[in-house]
C-alpha cells in the first residue's frame, strides 16, 4: 500500500474510532505537551468530526479596499489547490472581526474532497454550512466579510492557532472536546498508541461499573 | 400604501428571505463598514430570526436598592410603550452581571406585537422564553435580576451595542451568523440591493457545484 | 423525619420544581447578593439540572510530572468519598487549560449517587458524559488531562468559583440560566421563600396575558 | 475633642505614618477580606498619598449630547459640595473611555480642601494636576471628556470600585502599593491596630538585619 | 508662505503650546468623536511630545523565518523614506509580542528629521531611545525582535490604531494624557479652534482660583 | 577557575554589559524562540537590572486561613535557602490578587546575597524595596498579603511565568525592555554570542549616524 494510501487509511480510522482526549493523552506521553488548541474554537455542528491534513494560511488585518488590494487572490488560490483530506487552517491570530470562511468556499472545498476547515477567526453562512454537513471549527460566527478587513497573505508556511504551532501536513483532529494538532512526524505512532489507550480505558470503565474504588483501579492500571 | 405599511412589508421580507451576511455585504458596499455587532451576542434559540425596529434603552450599573431607587420605573415605561415590530435594544455597555430581560417582559412584549429583544447584557428565564418562541439575542444568561445591580436610565436616545451605534428606528436584523444594525436612512436601499446580491450568489453556487474553479468564477462575477 | 432526609427532600423539590432566577431573587431578598456565578459556566447538556451539596476541591496549576508528583492522588480520594447528592465543586481559579473532569470520574460519581459536577475548569469526554446523563457544569471542554498541568491539592476547604464563595455543604443549583450557591445556613429558608415567589409570578403572568399594563401590575404586586 | 476633629486627626496620622499594606493586613485580621482595589488604579504622582473620606458618585456611559442631557450638572453639584478631607470616588464601572476628572475640577476641589480624587475611569490634564500636587488615583489617562460619553447620575449612594464596595464616609487610603477602603464603622479600630502591627514589623526587620532565619523569626512573632 | 511651510509651522505651534485634551475637545465639537486612542499607548519618556504627520505601516504576525521571508524589507523602505516631521505609525493590531521599533530605527529616523514613532506594538532598546530623546509612543516594551514574529506588509495605506482610523498625512499628537489623530482635512481648523478653547479655560481657571462656584462659572462660560 | 566561579563571572558580565534585546536575539538565533516574558512584568525600579539564577516556586490560590494552613511555611523555607546570585521566581499563574513578595522577604534575601526577585503576581512595600535597591520585577503592586489568598506549594520544580518555561538554575535576565529566561544548558553560549552581536550593532549605529541608508547597511551586515 502506498504511503499516501496508508495515511488516508489512518485518517479514516482516527475520524471514525478515536477521540481527541485519548489522542491528547498519547501526545503528552510522547513528550508533545502543547498540541491542544486553547478552548474557544468550536464546531459549527458538534456531530461533525474534523480530521485531515493541515493546509496553513495566514491572514492579516487590513482597513481598506481598492483595486490594488485584491483581497481574495491568495484565498482563492489556496482553496482551488485543496486535495482529498486537506483541511485549510486559516490563522487569523485571534481576530474575530472577520469571517474568512463561508458557504461558497465550503461548497468548493467539499467538491474537491477537503475534510473540513479550521480557523481562529469567524465563519459566516453557518446555517447553510451545517446543512451541507461540511465540518467547520471556528472561533464564532460573524456576518462580516474579509473585504475591507483582512487578507490571506501567505500559505503553506508555519502558523500558530489558538496557541499551537501548525504546519501544512500536520494532522488536524477535532471533536466535541476540542481540537488537537498531531505533528506530521508522529501521526502513525500517535494513532497506534491511542488505540492501545482506548483498550486500557475500556477495562477501567468496566471495573468502575462493577463498583471498584478508583484508588484500587488506578493502583492496578495507572490510567484515569 | 402608507410608508408605515411599506416599512412593515420590508421587515417581513427581510425576516423571511434574507440573511445577515448578505445584508452586511450590502452595507459595506454602501459605505457603512461598522454595522455588525462584535461576536458574542447570540440568539437564545438559533432558529428564531430577530428583525424589527430598534427602541434603544441605556442601563447603568447600580450597587444598592431603596425606596427612592425605583429600579424598574423606566424599564416598565419602555416596555409598555412597545409597538408592532419594535425591538427593545437594551444597552448594558457589556455588563453581563445583570439580566435586564426575562420571561415576564417577553410575555408583555409579545402581547404588544414586539419583534424580539436585543441586549449586550444577559437574560434570564431562558427556557420559558425559548418555549414562548420570542426572539431574544443576548450576551448570555444569568439568573441575576437588575434590582440592586442596574437601572434603565434613558430611552429613545442614541446608544452603542457591541461596538455599533444604534438609534431608535434603525433596523435590527439577527440570525445564526450575528446581528446587523441598518441605519434608518438606508433600510429600503439596503434590503433592495441585498436581494440583488442573493441572486448573484445563487449563480456562483451553481457554478461551483458544476466544478468551476473559484478563480474563474470570481473573474466572471467578482462575488464570493 | 431525620434532618438528613429533610435536606434530601428539599434538594429533590428544588431540582424538580424551582429555577435559578427565583432562587437568586430570594437570596437577594435575604441579603445574599453575591451568590450567582459569573456567566460562562454552562451545562454540557442544558436539559440536566444540577442540584446537590458542594464538596469543594482546590486545584493548582503545575508544569511537570514525575514519580513524586502523584497528580491524581487527592482527586481519587475526593471522588471515592462522594455520597448521595454530593456535587464535587472543582475550583481551578478560572484555568481553562485543564480538564479535571471526564467520563471515568463521572462513571464512578454516578455509581456513588453523586448529583453532578461543577467546575470553572474544563471537562473532557463530553459526548460520553452527555450520553450518560450525568449533570456537569463547566467553563468549556478541553481534551487536555490534568497530568503535567494541574493537581487537586486541598479539599473540603472553602473555595471560590466564578466569583462566588462556596463551602462543602452549600447547595449548588444550576439550570439553563446559570448556577447559584445557597449557603448551608439558609437552604431551607431560601427554598421555602422561593416557592412563595413562584406563586406571585404566576399571578403576574396571568395578568400580563390578559393584557394588563406592566405599570399597573407592578403597582399591585411589586414583582417583575 | 469633637468626633469630627478626632476623625480629622486620625486621617492625618494615617496619611503621614501608615502604609496600605499594614492597613490591609489589619482589615484582614478584623475579618474584612475584600477591601483592597484590584491592581490597575495608580497615582498620577506616586509621591502623593491619598487619604480622606469617600464621596461616591456613579457614572453612566452615554452616546450623545443635546440640550436635555446636561452632562455636567450632577458632577458640578458633587464637586461644589466637597468639604475638607473629602475624596470624590468616581465610579465608572471600569470604563476607561472617559476622563471624569481633570485640571479644573482639581483646582476647585483643592480650593475646598478636598484630599484627592479616586476613579476607575481615566483622568486628563495629568501634567497640570501633578504640578498642582493634588493626589489623584485613576485607571489611566485619556484626553477624552465625558461630554458625549458619560454622565454622573447619582451620588452619595453605595458604589463599587475595582471590586470593592464603597460608601460615602468610608476612609479611602492609597499609596504606591495600591488603594484600600476602610469601612466607616471600623476606621478608628483599623488605624489603632495598624500602628501596633507597624511596631511588630520593626522588630522583625531588626532581627532579619542581624541575620536571623525567617523560620525562627516567624516562630517567635508570627508576623511576616 | 508655501502650504508645506504653513503645515510645518502649525505642527510646531501644536507641539509647543497645545495639549491633547483641548485638541480632543475641539475635534468633538467639530463632530469627530472617535479620534482618541484607547488608553494603553504611552510615551517611553513622558516629557517628550509626539507631534507630526502619520506614515502608516501595517504589520502581520508570522511564525517562521527563511530566505524568502525578507522580514525587514518593507520596514527598511518605509524608514528610509521618512521626511521632516513624519511619524511612522506602525499598526500591529494590538500585538504586543513584537517590537517593530528600536534604537537603530530611531537613530535613522532622527537623522532624517522624523518627529517620533507611534505603535500599538512594543518597542525595544527603550533606555537608549530615551537617552536619544526621540519621542516614541507604544503599547509597552519587549526585547523580542520582529524576525520570526512579524513583518510590515503594506504602507501608506489606511490603518487603525488603538481604535482610531489613521491615514498617512493625518496629524499625530501625543502627550502625557494620550494620543489624538487629527484627520488631514481638519488640521488647520482644529489647531485654530483649540487655541480659542485654551483662552476660555484660562478664564475659568482664574475664576476657580478666586473661589467662584463651578455652577456659576459653567453658567457663564459653558466650559469645564 | 571553578565552574561556579565562571558562572558567577558570566552573571556579572551579563548584568553590567548586556541588555535583554541582544540576548533575546541570540536565543532566537540558537533556536530558542519562546524565552521572553509576555509584556506586563516590570521592574519596581527601572534602573535596577535583574540578573541571577532562578529558584522556582509555585503558588496556589486559597480562600481561607486556619491553623492547619501554615500559609508561609514553604515560602519561608525557600527564602531561607537562597544563595548568592539566586533569584526566587514566584509563579502565581498570573494571579494579581496576591503579593507573595514584600519588604521583609527582600531584606532577608538581600542579606543572603540573592540577586533579586521575579514574580507574575504582585508585590507590596514597593517604596521600601525601591529604597533598599533590591531588584524586583513583578506584575504590579498590591497591598494584599498571601494569607487567606495564596500559598507556595512546591519549589525547585519546573514552572511557567508569563508564557515562558523556567527551571531552577536557568538564568533570569531583566532590564527596562523586559525579562528573558536563558535555559541553564546554553547560558555560556548565549552570553558569548550576545557580545558578538553587540559589536555588530555598534558598527551599524556608526554607519547610521554618518547617514547611510538602512537598505545599504542591512545589505552589508544583515543586522538591524
Amino acid at each position: 500500500m502506498s504511503s499516501e494510501n496508508r495515511l488516508s487509511e489512518m485518517i479514516s480510522l482516527c475520524r471514525e474510532q478515536l477521540f481527541t482526549a485519548v489522542v491528547a493523552d498519547t501526545l503528552d506521553m510522547l513528550g508533545y505537551h502543547h498540541q491542544v488548541l486553547t478552548p474557544g474554537i468550536t464546531p459549527l455542528d458538534p456531530s461533525r468530526i474534523l480530521c485531515g491534513l493541515a493546509r496553513v494560511g495566514l491572514y492579516m488585518p487590513i482597513y481598506h479596499d481598492d483595486e490594488t488590494t485584491k483581497v481574495y487572490e491568495h484565498e482563492i488560490a489556496l482553496v482551488d489547490s485543496l486535495r482529498t483530506n486537506d483541511v485549510p487552517v486559516l490563522v487569523c491570530h485571534g481576530n474575530k472581526k472577520i469571517s474568512p470562511w463561508g458557504e461558497l468556499l465550503s461548497e468548493r472545498s467539499s467538491y474537491l474532497g477537503a475534510a473540513g476547515c479550521l480557523t481562529d477567526g469567524c465563519v459566516r453562512d453557518s446555517r447553510m454550512i451545517r446543512e451541507m454537513g461540511f465540518p467547520v471549527y471556528c472561533a464564532g460566527t460573524n456576518p462580516s466579510d474579509t473585504k475591507y478587513r483582512g487578507k490571506l497573505m501567505m500559505w503553506d508556511v508555519p502558523g500558530e492557532i489558538a496557541g499551537v504551532r501548525v504546519e501544512s501536513g500536520d494532522l488536524v483532529f477535532g471533536d466535541q472536546d476540542g481540537t488537537v494538532i498531531v505533528p506530521s512526524a508522529v501521526i502513525a505512532e500517535t494513532i497506534e498508541k491511542s488505540f492501545e489507550k482506548v483498550t486500557a480505558e475500556n477495562t477501567v470503565r468496566d471495573e468502575i461499573r462493577r463498583g471498584d474504588k478508583l484508588v484500587d483501579i488506578f493502583g492496578r492500571h495507572e490510567v484515569l
